[in-house]
């Protein structure tokens, strides 16, 4: 009799688990359920700002693999609308509530993919009867938050609330669907996920888009107007708003997995090997949004939620799961955005985070250009990187410029993955030609000065 | 009293050699004076191509520093227009010819730095009395093509002879001048530099600029009418033109320091330790496009002529010259170029290097694209890797594309230096954001497809 494999959401992590169990066993030896709560599978959330931009014209673009290709191409039997309530890890089975025909099902199972994802940080203040306050953590709050926006009469002021990757992203869609735009950050500057001297030159170019930036403050509640948000109370007045966007990050959803006796971590995302089985529960794997991994520089456990890991865990799932061999090495916080022309990235370690590692460390910022200087479309780049001293190992990079800028931070972060020091850097074989490179490569000028601090700091 | 030191050539090696030198010791301790047959200095070779085509305006632009800069600020007496003719190491003097003026200078040293570059393949056919063939080695050399195609009536059909880097961006820079461009190439295929599935592909975006490639053909000579070149005779007959451009490569410049008994390696270039030393010579040191270095894959000694290079191999020289530690690691073949907007990459070893060095491998071509399927510039991307078998080391790694694709090489090219396998690679944390990388980035694709050839040959 073929095993029975369930798989609880089918997003990224729990669908590359199913197709990669499926590619190694057929559906005689593997049967394969997911339960997805929401209406859609394997979609891109990181591609939400850009459908609500109207840079992504169509919702379904973001969609990778459809629920029916799924069940056509991989024989995975998928139930949308379906929110697993319980998981019995004695007689295991799940039971599964289907959230529009009413009922349950229980489904018995031999392996588990725990693939719950992530819930957004939404304070209390924003559970009110108002209309107008939005979330875009999944597909279906795009689709609200976009519905409310084609509103007619449209809203005309937008405040987003948090200043991290999805905040500075959802800023950069409201400006460019022509609303008003104010960012209301609780810490000193939007954009932290870098130092706060790189910060500084994301949030002169948000300004520079028209995007508002009120920064140390606290939002307590909001006001409303016939059902509709009108403000957001803040420690510093109201701000007005006819749409209230949340970006305060997100948490590991875990609720289920805790009830179920799976172990979380300090950082309350479930503890998972290298294989991504579930620490000490035979049979059950987890993977994406709702588990901790190894940050490789710091040596703890991090929360890092990002599709790019999401897929690959629940690659690396899969491939145990059908019977071969994969891990998952942990991350090392490799991060790239843009705000509108300006683009971002970071890989490794801040400062605060070296600071709090233990780590001894220089810092150097570096300017040079994205192109040889005399080549049309040469734009300002600035480099940091940030060296373990003594020894000179790279720790952390963070990469601010206005084109082809982002993912230089690439090559940074596979030097960092392997250990190197920027003086082996300095000598490292990049590309070069006038319209790609200055001869001495952005990259090299920043290990250059690395070396120079190192130096002065007597190494 | 001070020593001397002489620089032979003040080109990209030499200066750097020269102001690293400078900044680790004054003048009271060390005077420096450089010898540059031509007329300027430290400027880039490579960008005369974007000057012959008008992207790039002025020629100054492509000056680094200025023989004045050199004078005033690092304090290096820089001999423009004055010819090395003689290096006497029992004497340690050298003697230069001014090249203007007439007459000869002898100077001593106790340091000498040979930077003397390379000389282009000229073949006997191109020493013809016509006027209108042209090497594009030195910027002296592009002022003569310049001026030729600024004349009036301006030339309007070009032949460029050789399809390597420098061939194939004269073509571009001719194209986007107006002209009628032919591409004489003697092998099968221009753009050798990558493979030659690779090579089809930039071989057909030629074409679909209006560049006439004519592959396995030789040229024997040229036809002239009133003293200018018509056409170019080749083994299938002739082809009109009113302009030849040299594009055969380059061969190290070496036969003043053969004269005065420099060891030279299996490649003609002259043989240097890590730290730039001409073996076996004291005080004499070598940088630039004369000398050979080590391949870090093939451990065989190359000689890959680029400014990046030498300027990194002149900085070294430099700085153990003025007393402090630095060594050369050597190079893995990164090279990076476009051909309008098709962009060409490479890292590592061909298929061909790896049969030529006797390693066993696995190949496989990937395509993907720049960005996530679904947002906007998303533009195919091919990415090769070749993998040693077994253990799937990444050897070498070539990319294709419309756009930011080539400096995409670098991640590949740290993976390479640092000898990760491609299993290995399939984890790396490069940076993902929909508007840079589709979930899995272009390179973890090939990385994983590698893995699976891999996985069918056996390992």
């Amino acid at each position: 009799m073929a095993q029975r494999l369930i798989v609880v959401g089918g997003d990224a992590a729990g669908m590359a688990a199913a197709s990669q169990a499926r590619r190694r066993r057929d559906r005689s030896d593997l049967e394969i359920v997911a339960f997805e709560r929401g209406r859609f599978t394997s979609y891109s959330a990181c591609g939400i700002p850009y459908w609500i931009s109207g840079v992504v014209p169509e919702r379904d673009q973001l969609i990778a693999r459809s629920p029916a290709a799924f069940r056509n191409d991989f024989d995975i039997d998928v139930r949308l609308r379906h929110e697993v309530t319980a998981i019995d890890l004695t007689r295991r089975e799940v039971v599964a509530r289907d959230l529009d025909g009413g009922g349950e099902v229980r489904e018995r199972f031999d392996d588990l993919v725990y693939a719950a994802g992530a819930v957004p940080l939404r304070p209390d203040w924003a559970d009110t009867a108002a209309g107008g306050v939005f979330g875009v953590q999944t597909l279906d709050d795009g689709a609200a938050l976009r519905e409310w926006l084609d509103a007619d009469p449209a809203p005309r002021r937008a405040v987003v609330v948090g200043g991290g990757y999805v905040g500075v992203e959802m800023a950069e869609a409201l400006v460019q669907r022509g609303l008003s735009v104010t960012l209301v950050e609780q810490s000193d500057q939007p954009m932290s996920t870098v130092d706060s001297d790189m910060g500084a030159l994301v949030a002169e170019a948000m300004r520079g888009v028209g995007i508002g930036i009120r920064t140390g403050v606290e939002v307590t509640g909001v006001e409303e107007r016939d059902g509709r948000v009108s403000a957001v109370v803040t420690s510093e007045g109201p701000v007005p708003a006819d749409v209230v966007v949340l970006g305060l990050g997100v948490r590991p959803n875990t609720a289920l997995a805790e009830a179920a006796g799976l172990p979380l971590g300090p950082t309350g995302g479930i503890r998972v090997d290298l294989r991504m089985r579930v620490a000490g529960v035979p049979g059950v794997w987890a993977a994406g949004d709702c588990v901790e991994t190894l940050h490789r520089v710091s040596g703890l456990p991090v929360h890092v939620p990002l599709g790019t890991h999401a897929n690959k865990q629940g690659r690396v799932a899969g491939i145990n799961l059908g019977g071969g061999y994969a891990t998952f090495p942990g991350v090392i916080g490799t991060a790239v955005t843009k705000v509108c022309d300006l683009e971002v990235a970071r890989t490794g370690l801040r400062e605060r985070d070296a600071v709090a590692s233990g780590f001894e460390f220089v810092s150097v910022v570096s300017e040079s250009t994205s192109r040889a200087g005399y080549y049309p479309g040469a734009r300002p780049m600035t480099v940091k990187l940030i060296a373990e001293r003594p020894g000179g190992r790279l720790l952390g990079a963070q990469i601010v410029g206005w084109s082809e800028a982002a993912k230089r931070i690439d090559a940074l972060a596979v030097a960092l993955w392997n250990g190197m020091t920027v003086d082996e850097m300095t000598g490292l074989d990049l590309g070069y030609a006038p319209p790609f490179a200055p001869v001495w490569d952005p990259v090299l000028i920043a290990a250059r000065k690395a070396v120079d601090a190192l130096a002065r700091a007597g190494r």
